[in-house]
Order: structure tokens, then sequence, then C-alpha cells
């Protein structure tokens, strides 16, 4: 392995404590809507391996069966979260763009140009918060990546996370803003980061003691409701438009790991999700995560690394509603997290 | 459908509240290990609409391709969950002859005997409790079918999870019994119930606190060391048998159940173990989930389903480490759960 470019840095609970990880977001002036790009560099220069586990039933992505540990393709350049619902899938075209520019693909030949950039993506449902004929297309995903960087991300309404919406189970008017979050775990030199956009049906809980701190809220609109205690209570959910939900995104490691390797960091991610989020993984939501390693640290313990992964992905998640801000949308008031909690004081 | 032949009953918080579904044990008498089998009928006395989702990296099982939805047979006569590690898959012939002894199989023509019993099989490895050479066979699996009944199943050291041992992370000298536990959750006039023989590298955690029940101690053996923590704190995790651990069981509900359903009822399964064990679905792990509808009660909201499926599991291995006895094998003493409280009081 060459030297890493890219030395042990501060950790800033993010992604992009990652070496070798850098985030660029794109968030639409026009209605919350957005994509949030993670482009990822081994040592060599080329891309990270990657793996996906896709556990919703309601997905929406791109180049995801060629991450089966079975196919061709071993690296990655970049993964795109985007918003928009399966429009959002355009704004993939608009990353593969920018990584041509760039030099950076799947090399196919010899000749200038002959490479194909390979970027994995999945996408969110917010076609419900404003104008559903604003959507991230190719410029937005080249706009990301335009905007990328090894700074901390930003989190709440931002990319990905700008339109997306908690605790759904007893419908809109009773959820509460979601967002995008980055949580990041080092031991040792090795470091596991996650970018999540929570989007979900269910609600946002603390990991550590199941209490909700974000999700779909009593009548009075003043307290949460705790969604599942309500259910098994026997309380009807409402029914919620199919596949307007979901949960996505990346967990990055620097340690080296092989393709099916990655693909069960990725499942591990999801682990994390079932600590944070209740419920998750349902028929409305489309949960799906990918996991890159770049390569840039040591091997490390695998068992390790993915209880490193679900601790990140589960923090992501809280930082996600944490950050996130309250939103007026079509005569919708989606509160956040502090907007409760400043209303309880 | 006819008129279910099992009318609602007093819930006894196991799976056996489940319309059409019973459960047999056979815990060999020479050292600890076992089997548990559950027995499952529809209303027109055929097997049960079944799924199966594999998430542990290193499974032992018997029959779990023909649960893909894509894949021919529809229902199953049995469930089977055996210690002995693959030798335990053995156990399933004795399922099958015992379902065959009774006339219950797949129709595969009009002749008398001209059935295929479905019997899918899940194992734990217990061989180093005692003499490895003693392992479930055929004539065990045969005594769990004829053992079976509506009765509430007994917990603990019994069955699958007679060998059961959980807290491995740091090596079997700090780890602690695991055992076989069940719960219910009936929400109007459907139950899903779970059986779940725990055997995980990870501790057993209080799924609505975190709190440690059972799992690694600390070097003085008295307490609970929380193993994520502590791995995340940089210890090394000890290096242990390869495949030595694993949680298998069964998600059981009488609300019906399309088959590709099915596979998403296991699947929600999986977040329970994800909230009760940590850490799980390991590379160490089989963790193997089988769901079974038989399909005596009405329909439910399917996301309602798999809330209630997470949450028996979870329960489940909750009551499997709390019923779980003290167990001295090999000069290795393997406290439970009321041990430690015992000892602490």
């Amino acid at each position: 392995m060459n030297t890493p470019k890219h030395p042990p840095i501060e950790r800033a609970d993010t992604i992009t404590d990652v070496r070798g990880i850098q985030v660029g977001q794109h968030t639409d002036p026009r209605r919350p809507t957005g994509c949030s790009v993670v482009l990822a560099q081994g040592p060599d220069g080329g891309g990270a391996v990657a793996g996906v586990d896709v556990r919703g039933a309601a997905p929406g992505t791109r180049e995801t069966d060629l991450l089966a540990p079975t196919n061709l393709v071993e690296r990655v350049q970049a993964v795109l979260l985007s918003g928009g619902s399966a429009w959002g899938l355009d704004a993939a075209s608009g990353v593969m763009r920018w990584l041509e520019e760039h030099g950076l693909g799947l090399p196919v030949g010899t000749a200038p140009g002959q490479l194909v950039p390979i970027v994995p993506a999945a996408v969110l449902f917010d076609l419900h918060v404003g104008d559903a004929r604003i959507r991230p297309g190719a410029d937005a995903g080249h706009a990301a990546c335009q905007a990328a960087s090894r700074a901390p991300p930003a989190q709440g309404n931002v990319g990905a996370g700008a339109g997306a919406v908690v605790g759904k189970l007893f419908g809109m008017a009773s959820a509460m803003k979601g967002g995008i979050g980055s949580a990041s775990v080092r031991v040792g030199e090795v470091t596991v980061g996650a970018l999540i956009a929570v989007n979900a049906l269910g609600d946002v809980v603390d990991p550590d003691t199941g209490a909700p701190i974000a999700g779909a809220r009593t009548p009075d609109g003043q307290a949460l409701r705790h969604s599942v205690r309500a259910l098994l209570a026997g309380e009807a959910p409402q029914a919620i438009l199919a596949g307007s939900n979901t949960t996505i995104g990346v967990v990055a490691t620097d340690a080296p790991l092989i393709k099916a390797r990655a693909q069960r960091l990725a499942g591990a991610g999801h682990d994390g999700l079932a600590r944070a989020i209740r419920p998750v993984h349902t028929m409305s939501d489309g949960d799906t995560l990918f996991a890159l390693s770049t390569g840039h640290a040591p091997a490390i313990d695998f068992n390790l690394l993915c209880a490193m992964a679900s601790e990140a992905v589960a923090r992501a998640c809280v930082h996600a509603v944490r950050a996130a801000r309250g939103l007026q949308a079509d005569g919708l008031w989606l509160p956040s997290a502090i907007d409760l909690e400043a209303s309880r004081a």
C-alpha cells in the first residue's frame, strides 16, 4: 500500500473523518429537496471497494446489482443519495459527468475518455414537501460534486435531507422534520463514518435509551407519541402513500475490505438503523445502505468494524434529526426535535 | 376459510399462543444439547406459509432455498431448531419421519405415503459444552415431535437452548449461559409469537434500555462488561472458533400471509435481534430466523405485524437468558443471569 495521501486528522464526528472520503451537497433553492454525494478514493487514486444492503421494501436505486459480491466491479468512485423519489436517480448522471471531467472511473480502454464512472445511488421520497415538479437532476448531482470537500458535511435540512420527514405512521399532520446526519467512530487508526438521510415512516429514538427524539406527535402536537407502542396498543396506522418513506445512507471506513465484506458492513449498518428508528425496514420504507472501504488504514477485526458501523449509523440518525430545523410546507408545519424541546421548555 | 380449529386462548406469552402452532422439545439426558420443533397447521390441515432470513455469516441450515419466494413450495409442516452444529441437521430426519407417520407433508401423488414433509432447519453450535460426540440425531427430532403440544414451551436450558452460551466476545471463561426463550404479542385477534434459541457471540440486553442482562463478564466474573462498549474502547476481542455462535428461531403468526411477506416477517424479527443482542449478525454468528403464517386469524396491517414480530423476538431473547440456569461444563462455570443477580444481591 502506498503512503496514505490523507494523514489521520482530528475527529469531527462525521463521515469525512474517514481517510479518502469527501462529501458534497446541493440543496435546491426553490423547494426543500437536494442531493448528497460521497466521493471515495483509495491510496492508488482508484475508488473504494463497495457493497450495498437493501432492507426496506420500497427502494429506489441505481447501480446496486453490480455490487453483488459475485459480480465484476470491485470499486466505485462515488455514491449518490438524493431526494426527488425515482426522479432523483437522474442526479447520478451529473455525478458521472463530474467524475469523467476529473478522469475518474472504471478503466475500459487505453484511449482518453475510456472510463466509466461507477456511481451507485439511492433516493428518498420528498415530493410531498413543496412543488413536486422540482427534483434533483443531473445539474444538482454535478453541483454537489463541485462542492465536495473533506470538511465536515452540513447536517439537517441539507442535500438529500432537505425535504426529509420522519414519524409518518399516523399521517403527515403529526410528522416531524427529518434530515441528513453524520457521525464517526474511531478505534486505533481505523475510522468508520456514516452519512444518513432519514426520511423514515417510523420515529427516530435514542439508540441507548429507546426514548423518541423525533417522530409521530400526539394530537395536540406537543409531545412524541412513540409509534411502536401506539401500534401495539391497537392504534390504526394511517394509510400512507406507498414508498413515501426511506432512510438511505453510506457507511465508510478506511480499513481495507474485500467486496463481500463491504456488503456485510452495510448489513451491520442496518442493525444501527434498527436501534435508532422504530419501526424500520417497513413495507413503506426503501431503507438502503451502501458501504465503502477506501483502504487508507490498516486492517482491523471485522466484528469490531461491524460494531463501529452499527454505532456510527445509529448516531448519524440522531444527529440528522437533532440538526434538522422546522419547516412550513403547503400549510403543514413540520417541527424539528429542537422546536418540540423549545415548546416544552 | 373454515372455522378455526383453535379458538383464541388466554395469552401465555409464548409462541403457542399462535393458533395452529405446537412446540415439542427434546433435551439430551447425557449432556447439554437438544432440539426444539415447531409444528404448524393451517385451517385446512396443511402446513404454514413460510419464509426465512439468514443474516449471520456462519449459518447451518437445511431446506432454506425452497423458501425463496420465487421457488415452488409454499407451506411447511414444521421447523426444527437444533444444537449439535451441522451434525444436528440430522434431527430433521426424525421430524420428517414423525410427520410421515401422521400423514403430514407436501402431497406428491395420490397413493398412500406419497407425501414429502417439508422441514426447514437451523442449528447452533454447542459442541464446547460437554462431550462433543453427543449431538441431536433423528431420534431426538422424533422425540421432540412426540412431545409437541399447545402448552407453553419450557424455556432456558431446554431443547435447542440446552447448551447455548452467550457473551463469548472475550472468551468462554467470561461467558454466560444462554438458552431458549419465547414470547408473544397480540393485537386484536392476531397473535405473533417467537421461539428463539440464543447462543450469541454478543450480549443479551434489555431492548428497552440497552442494559446488558447476560453477556461477557468482567475479569472478577461478578459484573457484566457491555461487550460493544468494551470493543469500541479498544479492547481486543478473543479469537473465537469460527461459527461457534448463533441465534436461531421462529416467528409465527396466525394472520394469513403470502410467501414473500413471510420472508419479510422473518426480516422484521432480525430487527428484534438487533435490539436485544449486541453485537449481533457477526461473522461468527449464523443468525437465522424462520417465519410461519398459519392463517387461522384475520389479516392485519403488515407494518403492524412486523412491529409485533420485532417485539416478540426481542422479548423472547430476554426470556431465554432469564429462564436459563448456570451450568458447570468441563471445568468451566457458565453462570446465568439470575446467578449473577443473586451474587450481587
